[in-house]
Protein backbone atom coordinates (compact mmCIF):
# COMPACT_ATOMS: atom_id res chain seq x y z
CA UNK A 1 0.00 0.00 0.00
CA UNK A 2 1.27 3.59 -0.61
CA UNK A 3 2.87 5.55 1.92
CA UNK A 4 2.78 9.63 1.83
CA UNK A 5 6.39 11.06 0.12
CA UNK A 6 7.79 13.82 2.19
CA UNK A 7 9.07 15.87 -0.88
CA UNK A 8 11.90 17.63 1.12
CA UNK A 9 12.96 14.50 2.24
CA UNK A 10 13.34 13.10 -0.61
CA UNK A 11 15.37 15.85 -2.10
CA UNK A 12 17.43 15.78 0.31
CA UNK A 13 18.54 12.52 -0.66
CA UNK A 14 20.82 13.55 -3.81
CA UNK A 15 22.22 15.69 -5.34
CA UNK A 16 23.33 14.89 -8.94
CA UNK A 17 21.41 17.63 -11.44
CA UNK A 18 19.60 16.37 -13.74
CA UNK A 19 19.26 12.39 -12.58
CA UNK A 20 15.33 12.33 -11.71
CA UNK A 21 14.20 10.11 -8.84
CA UNK A 22 10.51 8.26 -9.52
CA UNK A 23 8.83 9.16 -5.62
CA UNK A 24 5.61 7.86 -6.53
CA UNK A 25 3.06 6.79 -9.61
CA UNK A 26 -0.27 7.82 -10.44
CA UNK A 27 -1.89 5.51 -13.09
CA UNK A 28 0.80 4.67 -15.80
CA UNK A 29 2.76 8.38 -14.74
CA UNK A 30 6.12 8.73 -12.82
CA UNK A 31 5.95 11.78 -10.55
CA UNK A 32 9.40 12.46 -10.74
CA UNK A 33 11.88 14.87 -8.62
CA UNK A 34 14.97 16.18 -10.44
CA UNK A 35 17.14 19.03 -9.79
CA UNK A 36 18.10 21.33 -12.55
CA UNK A 37 21.33 23.41 -12.45
CA UNK A 38 23.17 24.45 -15.56
CA UNK A 39 22.02 24.00 -18.82
CA UNK A 40 20.11 21.34 -20.38
CA UNK A 41 19.46 20.60 -23.91
CA UNK A 42 16.70 21.25 -26.54
CA UNK A 43 13.94 18.41 -26.98
CA UNK A 44 10.36 17.88 -26.89
CA UNK A 45 7.86 14.84 -25.84
CA UNK A 46 5.91 13.82 -28.90
CA UNK A 47 3.40 11.83 -26.76
CA UNK A 48 2.85 13.86 -23.80
CA UNK A 49 2.89 17.05 -22.19
CA UNK A 50 5.77 18.08 -20.03
CA UNK A 51 4.72 18.55 -16.28
CA UNK A 52 7.00 20.90 -14.22
CA UNK A 53 5.98 22.21 -10.79
CA UNK A 54 8.93 24.07 -8.76
CA UNK A 55 9.75 23.65 -5.25
CA UNK A 56 12.69 25.45 -4.73
CA UNK A 57 14.55 28.11 -6.22
CA UNK A 58 13.86 29.49 -9.54
CA UNK A 59 13.91 28.28 -13.20
CA UNK A 60 13.79 29.60 -16.75
CA UNK A 61 12.03 27.03 -19.49
CA UNK A 62 12.94 28.56 -22.98
CA UNK A 63 10.83 27.90 -25.30
CA UNK A 64 11.44 28.76 -29.41
CA UNK A 65 9.62 31.78 -28.92
CA UNK A 66 10.18 33.17 -25.45
CA UNK A 67 10.84 31.94 -21.98
CA UNK A 68 9.10 31.03 -19.13
CA UNK A 69 10.46 32.17 -15.73
CA UNK A 70 9.20 29.85 -12.87
CA UNK A 71 9.47 30.67 -9.12
CA UNK A 72 8.83 28.19 -6.13
CA UNK A 73 5.25 27.29 -6.48
CA UNK A 74 4.74 27.69 -10.09
CA UNK A 75 3.64 25.03 -12.37
CA UNK A 76 3.69 24.70 -16.04
CA UNK A 77 2.82 22.51 -18.83
CA UNK A 78 4.69 22.31 -21.92
CA UNK A 79 2.97 20.72 -24.42
CA UNK A 80 3.78 17.36 -26.70
CA UNK A 81 5.58 18.22 -29.19
CA UNK A 82 6.54 22.09 -28.15
CA UNK A 83 10.53 22.35 -28.16
CA UNK A 84 11.40 23.39 -24.72
CA UNK A 85 15.26 23.92 -22.84
CA UNK A 86 15.23 24.34 -19.08
CA UNK A 87 18.48 26.03 -19.10
CA UNK A 88 20.53 27.19 -15.62
CA UNK A 89 18.49 28.50 -12.74
CA UNK A 90 18.70 32.43 -12.93
CA UNK A 91 19.39 32.43 -9.03
CA UNK A 92 21.56 29.25 -7.38
CA UNK A 93 19.83 27.76 -4.35
CA UNK A 94 23.18 27.10 -3.46
CA UNK A 95 26.14 29.18 -3.39
CA UNK A 96 28.90 29.67 -5.23
CA UNK A 97 31.87 27.33 -3.24
CA UNK A 98 33.97 30.70 -1.82
CA UNK A 99 36.69 28.56 -0.37
CA UNK A 100 37.57 26.30 -3.65
CA UNK A 101 37.48 29.58 -5.44
CA UNK A 102 39.42 31.44 -3.56
CA UNK A 103 42.24 28.97 -3.13
CA UNK A 104 42.57 28.83 -6.91
CA UNK A 105 42.64 32.79 -7.67
CA UNK A 106 45.35 32.60 -4.88
CA UNK A 107 47.22 29.84 -6.05
CA UNK A 108 47.31 31.75 -9.55
CA UNK A 109 47.86 34.88 -8.27
CA UNK A 110 50.90 33.63 -5.78
CA UNK B 1 -0.20 29.12 -25.23
CA UNK B 2 -0.07 27.51 -21.82
CA UNK B 3 0.80 30.29 -19.08
CA UNK B 4 2.77 29.37 -15.42
CA UNK B 5 0.59 29.18 -13.29
CA UNK B 6 1.40 30.59 -9.58
CA UNK B 7 -0.27 27.75 -6.85
CA UNK B 8 -0.62 30.65 -4.42
CA UNK B 9 -1.82 33.45 -6.25
CA UNK B 10 -5.02 31.15 -7.44
CA UNK B 11 -5.81 29.96 -3.83
CA UNK B 12 -5.97 33.25 -3.13
CA UNK B 13 -8.94 33.41 -5.65
CA UNK B 14 -11.78 31.43 -3.20
CA UNK B 15 -12.65 30.22 -0.07
CA UNK B 16 -15.33 27.71 -0.25
CA UNK B 17 -14.23 24.37 0.96
CA UNK B 18 -14.85 21.54 -1.27
CA UNK B 19 -15.02 23.59 -4.80
CA UNK B 20 -12.01 22.03 -6.88
CA UNK B 21 -10.52 24.60 -9.49
CA UNK B 22 -8.98 23.52 -11.98
CA UNK B 23 -5.72 25.35 -12.68
CA UNK B 24 -3.76 23.49 -16.00
CA UNK B 25 -4.04 20.47 -17.84
CA UNK B 26 -2.00 18.00 -18.70
CA UNK B 27 -2.64 15.51 -21.43
CA UNK B 28 -6.23 14.18 -20.55
CA UNK B 29 -5.79 15.27 -16.68
CA UNK B 30 -7.06 17.93 -14.98
CA UNK B 31 -4.53 20.06 -11.87
CA UNK B 32 -7.01 20.82 -9.55
CA UNK B 33 -6.51 22.79 -6.12
CA UNK B 34 -9.17 22.13 -3.55
CA UNK B 35 -9.35 23.88 -0.07
CA UNK B 36 -10.57 21.45 2.58
CA UNK B 37 -12.12 22.05 5.60
CA UNK B 38 -14.48 20.28 8.00
CA UNK B 39 -15.75 16.75 6.81
CA UNK B 40 -15.91 14.77 3.52
CA UNK B 41 -17.60 11.45 2.32
CA UNK B 42 -16.14 8.03 2.02
CA UNK B 43 -15.61 7.40 -1.46
CA UNK B 44 -13.45 6.22 -4.32
CA UNK B 45 -12.46 6.30 -7.91
CA UNK B 46 -12.99 3.25 -9.46
CA UNK B 47 -11.17 4.17 -13.32
CA UNK B 48 -8.44 6.14 -11.62
CA UNK B 49 -6.02 6.51 -8.71
CA UNK B 50 -6.59 9.88 -6.74
CA UNK B 51 -3.56 12.06 -6.33
CA UNK B 52 -2.93 14.42 -3.60
CA UNK B 53 -0.44 16.76 -2.71
CA UNK B 54 -0.60 19.33 0.57
CA UNK B 55 0.54 22.94 -0.37
CA UNK B 56 -0.41 24.26 3.11
CA UNK B 57 -1.65 23.05 6.57
CA UNK B 58 -2.45 19.68 7.39
CA UNK B 59 -4.57 16.91 6.09
CA UNK B 60 -5.70 13.89 7.50
CA UNK B 61 -6.72 11.32 5.11
CA UNK B 62 -9.02 8.25 6.43
CA UNK B 63 -8.28 4.58 5.08
CA UNK B 64 -10.80 2.09 5.97
CA UNK B 65 -7.86 0.19 7.64
CA UNK B 66 -6.14 3.39 8.76
CA UNK B 67 -5.40 7.07 8.84
CA UNK B 68 -2.57 8.83 6.48
CA UNK B 69 -0.87 12.25 8.23
CA UNK B 70 -0.64 14.88 5.40
CA UNK B 71 1.89 18.10 6.13
CA UNK B 72 2.68 20.85 4.03
CA UNK B 73 4.73 19.25 1.23
CA UNK B 74 3.56 15.43 1.40
CA UNK B 75 2.23 13.92 -1.42
CA UNK B 76 0.08 10.38 -1.47
CA UNK B 77 -1.73 8.52 -4.46
CA UNK B 78 -4.82 6.74 -3.29
CA UNK B 79 -5.10 3.46 -5.31
CA UNK B 80 -8.01 3.58 -7.87
CA UNK B 81 -10.64 1.80 -6.22
CA UNK B 82 -9.60 2.37 -2.58
CA UNK B 83 -12.38 3.89 -0.45
CA UNK B 84 -11.08 7.09 1.57
CA UNK B 85 -12.41 10.06 3.69
CA UNK B 86 -10.20 13.66 3.87
CA UNK B 87 -11.80 14.72 6.39
CA UNK B 88 -11.03 17.66 9.10
CA UNK B 89 -7.64 18.83 9.20
CA UNK B 90 -5.66 18.70 12.21
CA UNK B 91 -4.90 22.33 12.41
CA UNK B 92 -6.77 24.85 10.93
CA UNK B 93 -5.02 27.48 8.47
CA UNK B 94 -7.17 30.32 9.79
CA UNK B 95 -7.03 30.78 13.57
CA UNK B 96 -10.68 30.81 15.50
CA UNK B 97 -12.89 33.85 15.22
CA UNK B 98 -11.76 34.96 18.80
CA UNK B 99 -13.96 38.42 18.93
CA UNK B 100 -17.61 36.59 18.00
CA UNK B 101 -16.77 33.59 20.12
CA UNK B 102 -15.97 36.15 23.08
CA UNK B 103 -19.17 38.10 22.33
CA UNK B 104 -21.02 34.85 22.51
CA UNK B 105 -19.44 33.82 25.76
CA UNK B 106 -19.79 37.65 26.96
CA UNK B 107 -23.74 37.89 26.10
CA UNK B 108 -24.00 34.15 27.45
CA UNK B 109 -22.65 34.97 30.87
CA UNK B 110 -24.05 38.95 30.97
Amino acid sequence: MNEPINLAQKLALFDEPFSPRIVATMNDYKIELVKIEGEFVWHSHPNTDDFFLVLEGELEIELRDRTVHLRKGHLFVVPRGVEHRPPRPRRSPRPPDRTARDAEHRRRSG
